[in-house]
C-alpha cells in the first residue's frame, strides 16, 4: 500500500512529526507523536475523514461518503501504524482507512493542536497616521506573481495600499482586479466612474466632501476590498483620507467600553435608495469575529437611516456614535494623501474608512475609476499563490 | 412653509394619524397623537434627522449634515404644530426643522410603534412535502410588473418556486434573471452548466447524486438565490429534491435543543478547492438573527472540512450532524420532482436546501444553466416594485 492517494485537498501536508504509538479507546483512538503529543481521534471523525477514493471521489477531491450513512457506534477491529508511518484503520465492517501522518497533525484537534492552527494565523497590523504606505508597482503586480502575493498580503494584514504606474487609460483598473478574481459588481456597476455629476445618484457623485465611511454598508455583505485610480485629477482638493477602522475601534473599546459595546450590539440602518433600487441593511455598526476581535466596520453618515432603538437606549447610541465619529477625526489616527494619475488604492473596505475633502471642478477635472473584489476572492487567490 | 421638501428617502409616508400636542422635556419633545399614543423623540434624533436642503442633499436624498458638529446638548427654543400638522422645531442656534406627520409616525420609536413594525416585516412561510408548489409562467414575470412582483414575494416568502415556458437556449436564463438584477458571479462563472464532465471540479458536474445542501457554503456570504434552468433532460435519473431548511432546523430545536444549539454556535469549515482556487469558510452550519429566528443554513457534506473543536465537544457535534442529516431525509419533509426542458428552479439558497439523484448519461443527455442573485438584489427589487 502506497502513500494515501486522495486528499480531499490540493495543499500538501509535509511530515512535521512522526506517529509514535496508536492506543485503542472505546469511542475513539490515541496517538502518541514523537515529540510525546497526545492527540485523540475519535472514531467518528476519522471514518468521516477516510480518504481512499471510495470516499472521496479523486478528480473533484470531495467528499462522496455521508457519514450518516455509516454506524454511529462503528469501531475499528484493528488499527495500526504500518511501514511508511500512516495510521491504518480496519472498520468492523471491512472498510480500512489509512491516514498520512502529515495531514493526521495539521488537522488534530488535541488543545495543542488547535492553538497552534489559531497562533500561526495572520495577525492584522493595526496603523495610525505615520503608517509607512505600502506601495507596490503595477507591472510587477502585473507579470510577477511573488510582488502579486507580496501586496496582497499587505491589503490583507495592513488593509491600505497604493498601486503606482497604472495606465491612465478608462478601464485599466479592470486588468489589475482580475490578477486577484472577477469583480464584485453592484447596482453602480462593474467599474463605477467617480465625478462630479448634476444628476447624482450617491454624494459620492459630487464635489461635495465625504466624511470616514465604508461603501455599500448598506448590503449584507460589504464589499471587501475597494479599488480606486485616478486617470485625471487637475481640481484643487479632493485629498483622499484614510482611517484604520479596527484602530479606532479598539481606542474606542480602551476610552469608553460602555460606547464600544453599544455600537457592537445595537443594529442601525443602512440605505442606498434612488429611483431604480432600494437598498436597506440592518447591522451593528461594529461587528466582532468568535474571538471578540473586531471583525468589521459598517459606516457612512450620509448613507444612514433614522436611528431605530428604544427610547431608553436612544441617548447612549448617540453618545457612542457621536465619541465614534470624533475619533475617527483625530488627526494622529488620520492618513492624507492626495492621489496623482496613474495611482490607484486599494484597501479593506470593511476595515479602512475612507474619506474625501471637497474639490472644486471650476479649477479642473477629476476622474476616478473604482471597484469591489470580496475578500474570500481574495484569500483565495492568496492561498493558491502560496501552494 | 410648504410640505417639507427633502426627505431623505423616494418611499412615501402617507398620514395614518394626526399629531396632537407637542410637549418639550429637557432631553427630548414628548408627541402625543389623534389617537392617543404617545411618542418620545430626543432633540439629537429630531436635529439628526432635520429633512430640509441645507442638511440633505435634495438630488440624492442623502445627509450632508454630521449630527457630531451639532451641541450634544442643543435644545430647541421653541417646538409648534403648524397649520399642515407638521412638527416644527426652531433650534438654540437658529435652524429649523420641519417633520411631516406621516414620516414622523412611520419612524416613532415609542414601543408600540417599534412593535408595529417588527409584525409588519413578511412572514416566511415553512413547508413539507406537499407544498402546492408556486409555479409561475415565463411571458408574465418577463413583461408584466405585477406578475414579477407576485413571483419575488413567493421567492422571498416561500423559498422555493418554478417559472415555466422559458426559452431552452442556452443563456436565456440571464434575461430572467436580469428582471431581478445583475448576476452575482462566481468561480463557477456567470451562468454555470450542469452538466457530467470527466474534469470535473465539483461533484455537481459529475452525475453522482448531490445530497441536500446549500450552494457555496464556502463563501462568507452564501448566494441568497439560486436558479436552476433545465435545457435537455434525457437522461434517466436526476430528480431535483428540495427540503426547507428553515424547517428542518425548527423540528430539530423540537425534538433535540441540545444539538439545535450545538449547530448553532460550533464553527465548521467549508472547502471548494481546484487547481484554481481555494475558497474556505468557517461558520456555523445554523444561523439565528436577532430575534432567535433561523436565517440560514450552511450545508454541503461534499463540501464539508474535517470538524474541528475540542475533543469535548467532538461527539457531540458529530451527534447533532448526524441528527440533521437524518432529519433531511425523512419524506415529510422532501419535495421531489423531475425538472423538464424550459423549466426552472428558483428558490433561497441559504434557507431551501436542494439536492439531486444520481442520473445516468448513458440514457440520454442532460444539461442544465444555473446562476444566482443575492437577497439584497432581491428585496431591493421588491420594495421599488411596492413603490
Amino acid at each position: 500500500m502506497k502513500t494515501a492517494a486522495a486528499f480531499a485537498d490540493f495543499r500538501s501536508y509535509p511530515l512535521v512529526c512522526a506517529l509514535d504509538t496508536v492506543k485503542p479507546l472505546a469511542d475513539q483512538v490515541l496517538i502518541t507523536w514523537a515529540d510525546g503529543r497526545v492527540s485523540p481521534f475519535h472514531h467518528q471523525w476519522l471514518r468521516d475523514n477516510c480518504p481512499c477514493p471510495q470516499c472521496v471521489y479523486s478528480v473533484t477531491r470531495e467528499q462522496v461518503l455521508e457519514i450518516v450513512d455509516v454506524p454511529e457506534d462503528l469501531t475499528p477491529d484493528t488499527t495500526w501504524l504500518d511501514d511508511e508511518g500512516c495510521l491504518c484503520v480496519g472498520w468492523q465492517d471491512g472498510h480500512q482507512s489509512r491516514f498520512d501522518p502529515g495531514w493526521l497533525r495539521a488537522h488534530a484537534y488535541d488543545e495543542p493542536s488547535r492553538a497552534e492552527r489559531l497562533a500561526s494565523k495572520p495577525q492584522r497590523r493595526l496603523w495610525q497616521h505615520d503608517l509607512p504606505l505600502p506601495v507596490f508597482d503595477y507591472q510587477a503586480v502585473m507579470e510577477d506573481a511573488d510582488a502579486l502575493l507580496q501586496w496582497l498580503l499587505a491589503v490583507r494584514d495592513i488593509g491600505l495600499t497604493q498601486v503606482r504606474g497604472v495606465p491612465t487609460e478608462p478601464g485599466s483598473l479592470q486588468r489589475l482586479a482580475q490578477r486577484i478574481s472577477f469583480i464584485r459588481e453592484s447596482n453602480f456597476g462593474v467599474l463605477f466612474n467617480v465625478q462630479s455629476k448634476a444628476d447624482a445618484d450617491s454624494n459620492a457623485y459630487t464635489a461635495f466632501n465625504l466624511p470616514l465611511h465604508s461603501d455599500l454598508p448598506t448590503r449584507e455583505l460589504q464589499p471587501g476590498l475597494q479599488f480606486l485610480h485616478c486617470l485625471v485629477n487637475d481640481a484643487q482638493g479632493g485629498e483622499s483620507i484614510f482611517v484604520d477602522g479596527f484602530a479606532v475601534a479598539e481606542a474606542l473599546r480602551q476610552e469608553a467600553p460602555d460606547d464600544f459595546e453599544a455600537l457592537c450590539r445595537i443594529p442601525v440602518e443602512f440605505r442606498n435608495k434612488d429611483r431604480h433600487s432600494d437598498y436597506r441593511c440592518l447591522a451593528p455598526i461594529i461587528a466582532l469575529d468568535a474571538l471578540g476581535h473586531v471583525a468589521e466596520i459598517r459606516m457612512a453618515n450620509f448613507l444612514r437611516g433614522p436611528f431605530d432603538t428604544s427610547a431608553e437606549q436612544m441617548p447612549g447610541l448617540y453618545r457612542a456614535y457621536r465619541r465614534l465619529i470624533a475619533l475617527t477625526r483625530e488627526p494622529r489616527l488620520r492618513l492624507v494623501r492626495r492621489l496623482e494619475p496613474g495611482q490607484l488604492w486599494c484597501f479593506d473596505n470593511r476595515r479602512t474608512l475612507h474619506a474625501r475633502n471637497a474639490f472644486d471642478p471650476a479649477t479642473g477635472a477629476r476622474h476616478f475609476q473604482g471597484c469591489y473584489v470580496d475578500r474570500d476572492e481574495l484569500l483565495s487567490r492568496i492561498r493558491v499563490l502560496q501552494r
